[in-house]
């Protein structure tokens, strides 16, 4: 129950990926034989969300290690080398995709080439399967936290983005704490924020939950400080793209705002997410690079001009949120409260 | 200079509004000859903005009371009394509507028939005058309040909706200060949150300030944190709905969310309103009526579904910003700066 979604789907040699890009309008699994063709489709966002990042690149490694040998290319080991590089450069943001493309380099270096197609694809399938199994412990973790609610004190939680099962190889971070919290009673209503200029909220998020029958209302993102006054919501619940040793957190531009408004009016702030978006390599926040993509994201709507002609736009799509306004990140080895390095690096050494 | 855009026009006995549901795509300016399909205007926000709806209330006085003497109705001023119960009904949160209603109420009652026309409309000729006269000396007076920048240190602000000339009878209140700030150099840059769900800012603010040469970028209302945190912007320079008597502050919905970030950044708070906006039998904002409007406005796109099928919406459109967050309120009698009900009061003697 609850874990029915899949955005990226290993079959017969082909990668499947959900196009994000369309839903929830249609859904449309596009098919991926070429590692080139994966990086442009993370560019493009027909696949996003940290984790799916990272688990799309590692299959990426497996289509151009496929794509060599099948091609008799002479040094396979090279082409793959090179397939990776463009991988990384994909996005800038999400560490997991630095991280998944770590996990498999080693192997494509070490592995015999009778075996390596195997074996690097059993790697991808493991990042893949554990994702999902680190989902659902991060569920029952993020649980815990949340109090129950009574009757007439039903408890509502807000959401910024997508964080969920098409954020990750399924069920996902934030949204896996959504759906654990809601089959346990503990959360009655989830507030959605739209999340421009993507509508992330809107499209993926709101779609999610309704295949799941868990009740989605969505609101714009300008309405989450009138949502926290009138105290529909106690938690802010949300996923991250890189966390620094420190603490802080990248994530979707708006994070930090909501969190912001979250700490005014006494809400409080989770984070969940694999252990694999935690950089200890990058100190803080401000180590971390922040995307910006095109501004026609924001001028445009479905390739029709919506702003005044002429008009210019800054369009940063993640922001750091500091740790000191965050009350727990949520991963699959424990839960990290009131973060800290010492804390973020003990947790990383278990 | 500065000052071209009319969004409510009085020509041979019709009433022109901008339709500003158009904008920027098209201007269009619509003829109105009834006070009913005044108040349906003001609704469907043909127009929209506090200053404007009161402005273009006193006219659909007028087109009432054109109506009822050229229909010779027998008692005319019960008619005309009728469709000012019907315009004060048309949204609830602008106070400027009721303000104007009360301005032209009294001279229904006691002017005499055969002069009815002639002074009803004299009445909102100058009310509409006033306000533009207002926007200029709140321009001046707010210009004040920010501190000149260097070259190598320019000075940004950011505004929320459009407090602009669209929203008033001309030049603007928030946009006002802006426009005389930009033309006496004190600042540089404009950024506009483009304001969902409405996009007041993409589609109004940005095609108001390109108009007059004035350089803007647009914003993801979630990018307003990272904006400040970039130290892009000293001042978040907004209008009003409705001010209550202790200073608390109605306006588009996620002014107090911005609000809220600017205190955390030290990024300073200025409210721009003409004192028709304050409302001194409100004690504080918890008694301001805020309107919810439809969930289609965030679900559907130009007629067009965008959010997930089945999906619900929360849509409140206004929200209060406490007085506290506030640092200054600029109207045309003067500027109060840490509003309060004691400051306010004096303000109103004046």
């Amino acid at each position: 129950m609850y874990d029915t979604i899949r955005p990226i789907i290993w079959h017969e040699g082909t990668l499947q990926l959900l196009d994000q890009r369309l839903l929830p309008q249609q859904v449309i699994y596009n098919s991926y034989t070429s590692a080139e063709a994966v990086a442009t489709a993370i560019s493009e966002m027909v696949v996003r969300g940290a984790p799916a990042i990272g688990i799309t690149a590692a299959y990426g490694v497996v289509l151009a290690t496929q794509q060599a040998l099948q091609g008799h290319v002479a040094d396979w080991r090279q082409a793959v080398a090179k397939a990776i590089a463009l991988l990384a450069k994909a996005r800038p943001t999400a560490v997991n995709l630095a991280w998944a493309l770590a996990e498999m380099e080693p192997l494509v270096s070490k592995v015999k080439e009778h075996h390596a197609l195997e074996k690097l694809l059993a790697r991808a399938v493991a990042i893949h399967q554990q994702d999902i199994a680190d989902n659902h412990t991060m569920g029952e973790l993020g649980t815990a936290l949340i109090a129950q609610g009574g009757g007439a004190n039903p408890v509502g939680v807000l959401t910024h983005c997508n964080a969920g099962a098409l954020a990750t190889g399924g069920y996902g971070t934030a949204l896996g704490v959504i759906r654990s919290a809601f089959a346990a009673g503990k959360i009655h209503q989830v507030y959605a924020d739209e999340t421009r200029p993507w509508l992330q909220g809107a499209r993926l998020t709101a779609w999610e939950l309704l295949q799941d029958k868990i009740p989605v209302t969505l609101i714009a993102e300008g309405a989450a400080a009138r949502l926290m006054h009138q105290q529909r919501v106690t938690w802010v619940v949300v996923g991250a793209d890189r966390i620094a040793a420190n603490g802080d957190v990248a994530n979707k531009v708006g994070t930090s705002g909501v969190a912001i408004i979250a700490r005014h009016y006494g809400v409080k702030v989770m984070v969940v997410a694999p252990t694999s978006t935690i950089d200890m390599h990058t100190t803080n926040g401000s180590g971390i690079p922040i995307e910006e993509r095109p501004a026609s994201e924001l001028l445009d709507f479905h390739g029709e001009t919506v702003a005044a002609a002429g008009c210019g736009a800054w369009n940063p799509v993640f922001d750091v949120t500091p740790a000191s306004l965050i009350d727990a990140i949520v991963t699959e080895k424990g839960v990290v409260e009131q973060p800290s390095y010492a804390k973020l690096a003990a947790l990383m050494r278990r």
